[in-house]
C-alpha cells in the first residue's frame, strides 16, 4: 500500500474514529486503526466489538493495500507532523513509513485480515435528520440514562417512531427526559423502536456537531449512523423499553412558566449548601415569587428566590438539586414551563423544541 | 463580626488565598480560611504550616472581629453568589450568615483562636523585583527541581544575591537551570542565598502574572513575598545548595544558534517515536543543518530535520528529548544558543535575559 494525503485531513479522520478505541482490551487488534486504500480513498476504521466507525477521505493512491496500525501511537505521530501531505508507504513486513516535510517515521502494523469486520447488514427501515438536530436531541435527554447495569435496557436511549414522531427517551427510574421531533418523509414503513447503547450516544454527540444530513439505517440488531463520509455502527441493546407514556401525568392541577437562567443560576446558588446527594432542595411557589431552600449539616441553610408570574395556590416541592439542573444546563429555551399536581406527584418540565422532562419529587 | 463587600472582591480574594489549603489535613483548622475584620479591611488567610498566604480588600466594617471558615465551602458559596455586595455576619456560636442580593446563607465556622499564627519575622534582607519578572524566572527553570525526597536541597530553587546580581536555580543533578539578573538596588546588605520550596514556587507562579512591585524579606529560616496586598510567607529549605558553578563547563569547543520554534516542533515530531522514558534523541548537527532522530521498539524510527547556519566539526549527541523540551518550551526568546564540547561533555543552552541551562548527554 501506498498513497498520499493532505496532512490535516488525516489528522481529522483520525481523531473521528479515535474515540471507539478502547484503552483496556485483550485482543490487541482492537487497539488498532484499520487503514484501507482503494479507488481513491483512504478508509480508516476502529471497533470495539460493539461500536465501530469508519471515515474516509480522498487520497492519492499509488498502491491500494490494507493493514492495521496502533491506533494512539499513529494519532500521536500524525498530529506532530511538520508539511502540508504525508504519504504513508507499508512493507511487505507491516512495517510502514510515514513521510512528511523532511520527517521519517517507521511504525510497526499488523496484518489487516486480523482486524474483526462487520457481518451483512439487513437494512429493516431508514431515518433522515439533520445532524446537528440529532446531537442536540442527544445532548438534551443523554443525562437521564440509567448507569444501573442490572437494568441494562435503561443503559440506552430509546429512539421510537411511530405515526410521523420520532422520540427519543432516557430514564434512569426516577427521572425521564424526552424529545419528541415531527419526521418530514415518516411513512409506515419507518416505525419501530431501537435501543442506542450510552457509548454509541456519547460518540455520535461529537460527530454530529457539523452541517448536513444524518441517516440512520436499523437492522433488527445493529444501527448504522452516517453523516458526510463518516459512519457509526452499533449494536442496539436487545429487549423492551418501558412504557413510558405511562410515567407522564395525563392531568396536572397547575402550573407555571419559569426564566431558564435565572431559575438556574438561584439553584446553583442554593445547591451549593447541599453537600451530600441525599439532601434536597425545596422549591416553594408563591404568587409572584418562587423560593428556593436548601440544608444540610455542612451549610445549615442556603436560601434565595426569584420573581415569577403565578397567582394559584402555594404549593413546596421538593427536589433532587440535580435532576432539575441537569435539564435547565441542557436546553437553550429562554423559559420552561412546570407542570404538577401536589408535592407528592411526578412533576413535569416543558422546554421548546418538543422537549419534556418528568421528575419524582423527594419525600423528607 | 459584620461586614459588607463587593461580591467580586470576595471571590478574587479567596481565589488567592485557596491555593495554600490543603486537601488532606489532619488538623481541621487548616482546612479552613482565617477570617478577620479590622481598621476598614477584610483580611483572608490561610496556611498549611510550611507556606502560608494572607490578603485583604477594603470593606465597610459595622463590627470588627475574627473567625475562621471552611476554605472549599466558603469558596463554593461565594462563587455561585449573585448581587454585587455581600454581607457577612458572624454569630456568638460561629454560625455565619451570608447575604448577596434576595440570598441568605449560612455555614458553621470555628474559633479563630484555634488558627496557628505566623511567629514573630527578624527581617534580615530584602530584595525588590517587578513582580512578573521574577515570575517569568521560575516559570524558566522550576520544572528542573528534583522531586528525589532523599536529596531534599534540590526539591527547591536556590535564590542566591552575589555582587549586585540575583540568580535563580534548579537542578535534579542530571541537569540545572538558573536565571541571572542584575538588581537595580542591590547592596552588600541585600546578599545571602535561600531555598525556596516547591510549593511556594508553584503559588508564587499563579500570583505573579500581575503588574507591580514584588518585595521579598528574608529571615534566617522564612521568606516573605509581597505584591499588591497579598503576602505569601514560606519556610526556606534547611541545608546548603550544591556549588551550581562547577557544574557550569567552563570553555566550549563550539557553539550553534537554533531557531527555538523550529527545533520544538521538530523535536516534538521525533520524540513521539520514543514511547519509553530511557529513550534519547539523537541531535545530529553538521555544516547547514541539524538531524534529530529517534528509535524504540514501538516506532523503530522517527527522523526530521532543520536548516542552521553552522559550519563547524560534524558531532552527534544523544539526549533525553524532555530535557531539551522543557526549557525550549518555558523560553519565549526567537533564538537559543547551544554551547557544547563533545557528545558526552555537558551541554549548555542560552537564551535571553540571562538563562542558562545545563543538559547531560545520554550515553547510548
Amino acid at each position: 500500500m501506498k498513497l498520499k494525503v493532505p496532512t490535516q485531513q488525516l489528522q481529522s479522520a483520525l481523531h473521528k474514529v479515535l474515540g471507539v478505541v478502547s484503552t483496556r482490551t485483550t485482543i490487541p487488534v482492537l487497539s488498532n486503526v484499520w487503514v484501507k486504500s482503494k479507488d481513491g480513498r483512504l478508509t480508516l476504521a476502529t471497533t470495539d466489538l460493539e461500536v465501530s466507525c469508519a471515515t474516509s477521505i480522498a487520497a492519492e493512491i499509488e498502491t491500494e493495500g490494507e493493514i492495521t496500525l496502533p491506533a494512539k501511537r499513529f494519532d500521536l505521530l500524525a498530529r506532530n507532523l511538520l508539511g502540508d501531505n504525508v504519504s504513508v508507504d507499508v512493507g511487505a513486513d507491516f512495517s510502514t513509513q510515514l513521510r512528511c516535510g523532511a520527517g521519517r517515521f517507521r511504525i510497526m502494523g499488523m496484518d489487516a485480515s486480523e482486524f474483526p469486520k462487520e457481518g451483512e447488514f439487513q437494512e429493516e427501515r431508514r431515518l433522515t435528520l439533520t445532524a446537528r438536530d440529532f446531537g442536540k436531541i442527544l445532548r438534551k435527554i443523554a443525562y437521564c440514562v440509567s448507569t444501573d447495569q442490572t437494568r441494562y435496557v435503561l443503559n440506552g436511549i430509546l429512539v421510537s417512531v411511530r405515526e410521523g414522531n420520532c422520540t427519543a427517551v432516557a430514564t434512569d427510574g426516577r427521572r425521564l427526559a424526552l424529545v419528541e421531533k415531527i419526521l418530514d418523509d415518516a411513512t409506515p414503513a419507518t416505525e419501530g423502536d431501537a435501543i442506542l447503547p450510552i457509548k454509541v450516544v456519547k460518540e455520535l454527540q461529537r460527530l454530529l456537531d457539523v452541517d448536513g444530513e444524518l441517516t440512520i439505517r436499523f437492522s433488527a440488531a445493529r444501527a448504522v449512523f452516517a453523516v458526510g463520509d463518516t459512519t457509526l455502527t452499533t449494536k442496539l441493546v436487545e429487549g423492551t423499553y418501558p412504557n413510558y407514556r405511562q410515567v407522564i401525568p395525563a392531568s396536572f392541577k397547575n402550573s407555571v412558566v419559569l426564566p431558564r437562567q435565572t431559575f438556574l443560576s438561584v439553584l446553583s446558588s442554593v445547591s451549593t449548601a447541599v453537600a451530600d446527594t441525599t439532601a434536597s432542595v425545596k422549591f416553594k411557589l408563591e404568587p409572584g415569587k418562587v423560593t428556593l431552600s436548601a440544608a444540610s449539616t455542612e451549610v445549615p441553610e442556603g436560601v434565595n428566590e426569584f420573581e415569577v408570574s403565578y397567582s394559584g395556590d402555594p404549593v413546596t416541592i421538593a427536589f433532587n438539586p440535580n435532576f432539575l439542573k441537569e435539564p435547565l444546563q441542557s436546553l437553550e429555551c429562554d423559559e420552561i414551563t412546570m407542570r404538577f399536581n401536589d408535592e407528592f406527584k411526578p412533576v413535569v418540565l416543558l422546554g421548546d423544541e418538543g422537549f419534556l422532562c418528568v421528575i419524582m419529587p423527594m419525600r423528607n
